[in-house]
């Protein structure tokens, strides 16, 4: 029986790409949800009806209405017949996966968001005006997370954040080490781990990879170039 | 064959008392590595070779070195035959569980402590004044939270935050809930659902649940009397 999964999702969101990019890649039947952040969509009694948290991305099928990207994750590698990879059976990968998953948050996440919402998201949206000594200082934080990603997670040898195949762990990483590009800040730069495994992990997942990145890539470009003026 | 689990936690910490009351009343067999905190043990080189990360909690055994408190529950709900209800197999309560694991980094954790630190940690470390501003700007993210809780996780009839069971979920919310009493500020105040939930879990691990809790207690006592003063 077809599970009638509706996707809701905006993918000016991280997660939102993440979560877009495992959807298309492993073939699960899905609908399109789109839920337009920048004009609030998210926030509407509409979407509080099928989100009590009111955040992209999540979904809803015939059993559950389930938020937060990296449990939806696990519950799709659960309901359908992914392979393997994304997800190991194995406890000892599944442990390591699970590992990075949890560090995320309070690391990749919170470092590449927090600098991306403070020098091109906050201007934007309100106007506000950037103070150097903050950017930098947000800027160290996540120079730092990026730093232990390339000689920890990617500096052993290993291809992917978790051996030798690609994983849900790689998916959610990467979808956040973009997003500070747009506020014209390139992670790959003296990173080499960090430069070949972002374009590994492209190559295992596009077309969708470029697909779900188009309006990411644009605006990089766009602020690259004004950095250069 | 015996895994030699080790684990290694100090109880000041929220997790590492989530992870220690669940290995006290699952039974677990470990050995008892503790780390303290307040001596930096964390951050020499001997225990950077056990975890990368320089954090407690983490555990060490036969096949693995694991990090994250969240995995860490995960991996032993696989490894060792626990109750299903701490992280049930049901697909659906799964989810639920997961959901709030996930959903917990950026909103239980990241307010409790964050005002924790801001009010008693950072003061008693670095000598560092409390500015009454963000005082009051860090109680309110807290209990915006605490109120979300009371009412989405809580306000439902529901017991335990997923369904009739106790679950990892409960654990891991309830240490973080428990931070801020050392700081004087009383998470049960005006909420009745919490207040009911809360001694609800303290019952379920007792004795382990008072144990962990003996340093935490002592301390939210002096700072009540304190504010009484």
């Amino acid at each position: 029986m077809s599970k009638n999964l509706k996707y809701y999702y905006d993918l000016m969101s991280q997660p939102s790409r993440a979560l877009w990019i495992f959807l298309e890649k492993t073939k699960i039947p899905y609908e399109r949800c789109l839920v337009n952040l920048g004009k609030a969509e998210h926030l509407t009694d509409d979407f509080k009806a099928i989100n009590r948290f009111q955040k992209v991305p999540c979904i809803a099928d015939n059993q559950i209405n389930l938020a937060e990207s990296v449990a939806i994750l696990r519950y799709l590698c659960r309901e359908y017949k992914v392979p393997d990879h994304w997800y190991p059976h194995d406890s000892r990968r599944r442990a390591r996966v699970d590992e990075y998953l949890e560090w995320q948050h309070h690391n990749t996440r919170s470092a590449c968001a927090v600098y991306f919402q403070y020098m091109w998201l906050r201007p934007r949206m309100f106007g506000s005006k950037v103070d150097p000594k903050r950017a930098d200082q947000y800027r160290v934080q996540m120079e730092v997370c990026l730093d232990f990603i390339e000689r920890e997670f990617l500096g052993q040898g290993a291809p992917f954040i978790v051996g030798n195949e690609i994983s849900v762990a790689d998916l959610v990483a990467i979808c956040e080490i973009e997003q500070p590009k747009m506020a014209g800040y390139d992670p790959c730069n003296g990173r080499p781990n960090l430069t070949k495994w972002m374009e590994r992990v492209r190559e295992e997942t596009n077309p969708f990879y470029d697909q779900a990145h188009k309006f990411v890539n644009k605006l990089a470009q766009d602020s690259i170039a004004k950095n250069k003026l």
